[in-house]
């Protein structure tokens, strides 16, 4: 429920738009083309940070590392990223270069180790090319601008057909505050390859602690709500630096401002999500699911992903199938307490299902729908409970397949 | 860890090998084509019987009638089966027709409902042809015979490409006992059909409650662990009949023959199941994951059907790209106690990774054998316990997708 009364999106605003940021990105040669394959975000002082990681057990270098940085103060001042090449699966000479990249990136920026953050995506299980990186962190000091958010936005991208970042303003206190964020999806043209990063900057004056909480609400009400194919990578990270520069009196739960900036850093957690999903590999349509009248969150949650997780749920909308029996069936196996004589279910404007029993409903305006709109709604009422959830995926096509099967070499 | 050894796979065995089993397949006109659409199997004693239902909340009306029948006194005498129609989201009128389905087959075949068990397979959401189904039921007795294994074995199929059918024969207490198979899997080519059928049949002398514990012990190893695309249908359903015509003494977990028994039932189970995977839609490669060295067998249950589920792991199969980087990340999502530091992964003889650590491995021979097997094996041991699970599926192919996105109008 983001009402975007309570802030203003900053259509040209990136990652150094909030007061007290730099960034960059140029290429070091990682990737074969000429396209930006390591960059950075660094703040005037050290900021508030927090993060969030990957669930898979299985977890790339750089992310303990970067634990290991935010344990100390739960500050940052700099975030290191390269772009082709995860770092993981690569045993002990991953942590080695992982280390090797921050305390490369503290002494360039002439920073203490524990106010640098690493962050790798690409390619699994093959070991950094270390001269490379290392010449390309010894250039990051002089590239580094006001301006760079751009470049920034380019160089952590893999297989992104498209850049994604946002930026919004808010007031807190009546002083200015900025939001910004930028990500990466994850595309598999190149095998192995599937990270979700996302890097969000403010100028808001708030705790890290803080900073923590409300990243963790609002990461499961967005990255948490995205899939494409199911797959949870080893790299996937969120991390949030706040340089305090707004001057607002620190935020906290009781702050009387306090939903205003949430609603704020939800939206910008929110777009970015769904500009993944949107960019997800091979899709060709954003798939909005909402569950309501669930007993709990969580029964929703789940629900809405078992929905935008089936391959045949995703087929059918590549195919602009209105297959509503996909989508129940779904429900069914979603392990949630339901009624199966209480769903109701709507794609779009159309009913295909009321108390579960099939609606007649135009088939050619559904297969419209489905063919003409670029973001396709899913909404379905357990009508059980009171409970809610959104969830954002993509359509299953060939070119998914075709994207996946391709050869490493 | 079954050995052909104690049982004799009989080639051309079918449902009516068994002593007391005649079965028949026709077309009432359910399909458009001329194919078989309604089937029946009648035992010419009340058999004991027992059966397994999809998990999926979402069931269709012919399970809860087969349910009822069977609550009375765990026997079956008859089964009938019509494809085309799932009769699954049909509301009240599905029940009704479901148990018109029922008394027309307990009249035409002089039984008493209770010992009658109903199974539909086809599109979700439309009510049953009564009258063409009435009408195909009135000619099952005519049709009735004992080499009409093959005709039921049709009946029941929807878009599989192949029939499924296995009949071995083992003795008991020095006696030939018979067990047969016939299923069907769940192809999508007409969207919302996707059910998985099994009927065994066998003349050994078994109660119920024995055979009952039998099937939901042979079930989670067998037909539970096939993944198509992690869609679970309304309609799954497994039955057994036991003619006990074999006259062998009642089997039971102390009966001397009991491991010879529950192997050669296991295997019938297994083969159907892998049929069964191997037809799944679009699939040219039937995949065998094997997960050992968990802490629990529900560990290694769901770390094989965590590989077998994922996409990226399917369509890297397709594509023959060794891929073992999508391996070990659907390890790390499966929600298990594992050990990052101590995965072993095999492909085939193939080893592409050692205690966590990639090792080299000839492309060329990995991908000659992605290309060539006609049965793909994956290895994986945990090295953190002794259990151990096997699991089938098969790989992800622009067919999948053509199919499933293909319209249902």
């Amino acid at each position: 429920m983001i009402s975007e009364q309570t802030f203003k999106i900053i259509r040209d605003g990136t990652i150094t738009t909030p007061k007290g940021f730099k960034a960059c990105g140029l290429h070091c040669g990682i990737k074969r083309s000429k396209r930006y394959d390591i960059g950075s975000i660094v703040c005037e002082v050290p900021a508030e940070a927090a993060a969030v990681y990957t669930l898979n057990k299985i977890q790339a270098a750089p992310l303990g590392i970067t634990k290991n940085s935010l344990q100390k103060e739960g500050k940052l001042q700099a975030i290191v990223v390269n772009s082709g090449n995860a770092n993981a699966c690569t045993g002990k000479q991953g942590e080695i270069d992982a280390l090797h990249m921050r305390a490369e990136t503290a002494k360039v920026l002439e920073l203490p180790e524990y106010y640098v953050a690493v962050s790798s995506t690409g390619v699994i299980g093959e070991c950094l090319p270390m001269d490379k990186i290392l010449d390309g962190i010894r250039r990051l000091p002089s590239n580094m601008s006001n301006e760079g958010g751009r470049d920034f936005g380019q160089s952590i991208l893999t297989t992104d057909l498209t850049e994604k970042s946002v930026c919004v303003e808010v007031e807190i206190n009546g002083k200015p505050v900025y939001i910004s964020g930028a990500a990466k999806g994850s595309g598999m043209i190149h095998p192995n390859m599937a990270t979700m990063l996302g890097f969000i900057t403010t100028d808001a004056n708030i705790q890290s602690t803080q900073l923590q909480s409300l990243l963790n609400e609002v990461t499961d009400l967005s990255f948490n709500m995205i899939t494409v194919d199911g797959d949870t990578s080893t790299n996937d990270t969120v991390m949030v630096m706040a340089s305090g520069l707004a001057y607002n009196d620190s935020l906290h739960q009781n702050h009387p401002d306090w939903f205003v900036f949430k609603a704020a850093f939800q939206y910008v957690s929110e777009v970015l999500a769904k500009e993944i999903a949107r960019d997800g590999e091979g899709a060709t349509k954003l798939v909005e699911v909402e569950v309501v009248g669930a007993e709990t969150d969580e029964d929703a949650r789940k629900a809405v992903k078992t929905i935008i997780g089936s391959s045949l749920v995703k087929s059918a909308i590549f195919g602009a199938d209105a297959n509503w029996g996909r989508i129940i069936a779904a429900v069914g196996r979603a392990g949630i307490p339901i009624n199966p004589d209480t769903i109701d279910i709507r794609l779009g404007e159309i009913t295909m299902m009321e108390q579960s029993t099939p609606v007649p409903f135009d088939e050619l305006q559904a297969e419209f729908y489905l063919k003409k709109a670029a973001e396709i709604h899913i909404h379905v009422n357990l009508n059980i409970g009171n409970s809610r959830a959104k969830g954002w995926g993509c359509d299953l096509t060939y070119e998914y397949v075709r994207i996946n099967a391709s050869y490493r070499t």
